[in-house]
């Protein structure tokens, strides 16, 4: 096809596309969303015009790669952030304060130690205990699955559980990292390595957080799938195995860190309000770019890009980049208690924690009359083919407000394909990210954000 | 298309490929050719009728990971190989004493210390010199190709040099890792990063041999296509760099090490020899299953795939897996002096060594003659689509016996594009190998071997 004859069929796609006909959920307010198109697509095409957003989530990693709540990294990441946000001209630029619990990995390491010794590519779990100073020398038990480890439960005690279920997808696997540790501990388990919870890699350890029950806690580590397979082949040849562990991480009491927020006051309702959200902590590897530098940076661009373009809307529109998402969820937590007074004035609530990969839509939770009006908004989205909408809506940090309020909550939804295989990795650095995609992660983010807090109605009346 | 069907199909398919007309460089010998088809399909059906090969090569890759020549792991390998060759039914098995160097690596780490800290994902070059004990700290000078710096050779002294050339393919990526170091020293570096010679992989440094000239021995490592890609970044924007490098790698005298050699003795001219090799030791990372494990594995298939059918061709096959290719090439050496009065003997030389994807064919090196006879016995290896034929033939381990003695040289041809991944990392473990395409690698090999070894008359003659 010629460039003017794609051109051509493009423009007819997107007249179709834009007529009330095609997009159903708008047929009721067809209307007033139309209205918005001529300033969608403004808000689109700054959005997707360059590549300012990757490059300041560039920047953001390479000034503060490590944002582990507690650290000194994210305090930097922290103050960096509010120093561009007031470059932006946004307003009310500010911290709030939140205690969060400062874990400290230090060093660790596992090995095999029989049939041959060979080192173990792992990491340790987020809020793990320590092992001795010299480490707990034990023989391992592997097992597929908790059905297994249930079954051989009289073998597990004084041994190093090694838990190797395939991974499927994340909501279903990670109970294996989140709550296996206690499960093993219950059966007398002295340690546990958990295959890591994700794709197979290049020898990359995905670490998490443990979520110890009552009962005691036992060192936990995530090992890479090669590491997995390879004692699944000892175990499977009948080899005794022994391995050793290492690790010394412990809490530290507490630190003060805090969330970032920024506003684009409202020019008629300003006290009514749509949050914009990510998080700006992240585990101590990796830089934190897909989890989640890159949601606090698309969701801050809605505000650069309405305060640059001088389009104001109706509503307060307020990015908060929280803290202490990743282990403790602190800064949801201190969101809700600050805010209570006026979160029956926050109209939505989005959080973008998926990563910015290729826009799919949006993810909501709310009434059928809001999921309606963000299905009608999201087909200003064509262009982008960011219009899908479907349940969703569960960000970690916006969850304690929106259960508290009942507030509609919207969630950024991408193709996560990739998102998976760095997800709390070494890896998750700044080049696995398309700066195109992202720029239509902001593009999506910002006509939502901007619709919503403009609408003559609110959302969900 | 029915079962019954793509069985007819496929039978008229092998007719047509094995009729002379289509097979053209077997027109000469179009007779004694197709006289060896019932034969090749024998073994065709035995090396892919199971998945002999990738369970022998986790077992030897279970058994010892790391093979760095010098170390025990490689000497327990030898052992194992021995033990296994044996059971097969081999002949003439046994070890070919080589003095080998013995590097260390020890610790080493490397991190961005301004403009902020940050650790970078490194690999010490095998034979790299040590830091002093306390590590050097020096500003960075980041470079895109010799060319840069050439011209910024006044800004290289005292400075750590970031060699950051984009990997295009290896044969001419390698020499920044090779080549690189002395280089830089040449200009007054300090010490110097390569950027992993490989493609962009997931915070997975490339390890391999720096080649010093005669001038100051300058520490060196490989580092992550992600650490490379966030120093260029720092550097684009005017940052001041500085780095720290320890390393304690250092060579420690000489070790025992051993070629390891079985036979299957020719039935009518068994003083003619024909070589299928690999190498045996690895790096002292990852598992070394595609580098070389699995040309190892593939190689001494041939023997015992042929000693199985009880199919002993005229001349003697020899399997020898050599030792210290990765840091010495000593094996090969070894190899050419031992049986230097034999080496006018030798049929023709076959080293696998480019991984055990799936098999493309042979590369070649020899007399028109010799191209044409392999080119000819390659066409019965038309159902496996080996039968690619082109220039070759240049194992590191065969080399000095080949250019010695003018022999023949055939190296084993696959799809390397998942290879370079993984080479020289960590991650090369055998989970990344399919045990399919692995068999019909085998397949190639014993085939080949065999009408070498059993030809009427002997190769370019």
């Amino acid at each position: 096809m010629t460039p003017a004859r794609l051109f051509l069929v493009s423009v007819a796609v997107l007249l179709l596309l834009s007529t009330p006909d095609s997009a159903r959920p708008a047929e009721d307010g067809a209307g007033w969303i139309r209205d918005y198109r001529p300033i969608a697509n403004r808000l689109i095409a700054d959005a997707t015009g360059d590549a300012f957003a990757w490059k300041r989530l560039a920047a953001l990693t390479d000034v503060a790669a490590h944002r582990l709540s507690g650290s000194p990294e994210l305090e930097r990441a922290i103050a960096w952030t509010v120093a561009e946000m007031k470059r932006d001209g946004l307003e009310n630029v500010h911290t709030e304060k939140v205690r969060v619990p400062k874990w400290i990995r230090g060093h660790e390491s596992a090995e095999v130690v029989a049939p041959a010794r060979h080192v173990i590519a792992m990491l340790g779990l987020g809020g793990s205990e320590a092992t001795p100073r010299e480490g707990i020398v034990a023989d391992a038990l592997v097992v597929r699955s908790f059905e297994e480890l249930d079954r051989r439960a009289t073998e597990a005690r004084g041994r190093i559980v090694v838990l190797n279920a395939p991974f499927t997808h994340y909501a279903e696997s990670v109970r294996y990292r989140s709550d296996g540790p206690s499960r093993a501990a219950r059966h007398g388990a002295v340690g546990v390595l958990v295959r890591s919870i994700g794709p197979d890699g290049l020898r990359l350890p995905h670490t998490g957080s443990v979520q110890y029950d009552g009962g005691v806690r036992v060192p936990a580590a995530a090992i890479a799938s090669e590491d997995a397979d390879r004692l699944q082949r000892l175990a499977d040849r009948g080899e005794r195995i022994v391995v050793r562990l290492q690790m010394e991480s412990h809490f530290d009491g507490e630190a003060e860190s805090a969330n970032v927020v920024g506003e684009l006051r409202g020019r008629e309702r300003p006290e009514e309000i749509v949050v914009v959200s990510g998080h700006l902590d992240s585990w101590d590897v990796g830089s934190g770019a897909s989890d989640d530098g890159g949601g606090c940076i698309v969701t801050w661009e809605a505000l650069r890009i309405m305060k640059k373009l001088n389009l104001r809307p109706r509503r307060t529109v307020r990015v908060v980049l929280f803290t202490n998402e990743e282990n403790g969820g602190r800064g949801g937590a201190a969101y809700r208690d600050r805010h209570r007074d006026e979160l029956s004035r926050h109209v939505a609530m989005l959080e973008s924690d998926n990563g910015v990969f290729r826009p799919l839509g949006f993810g909501v939770s709310g009434s059928a009359a809001v999921r309606q009006t963000v299905a009608a908004i999201a087909t200003l989205l064509d262009r982008i083919a960011a219009t899908e909408v479907g349940p969703g809506g569960e960000g970690g940090d916006i969850a304690p407000s929106v259960a508290f309020a009942r507030i509609p909550a919207l969630s950024l939804e991408v193709d996560s394909s990739r998102f998976f295989v760095i997800h709390h990795t070494a890896a998750d650095t700044v080049d696995k990210i398309d700066p195109a995609e992202m720029a239509r992660c902001a593009a999506a983010v910002t006509v939502m954000a901007y619709v919503l807090a403009d609408m003559p109605e609110r959302l969900g009346e």
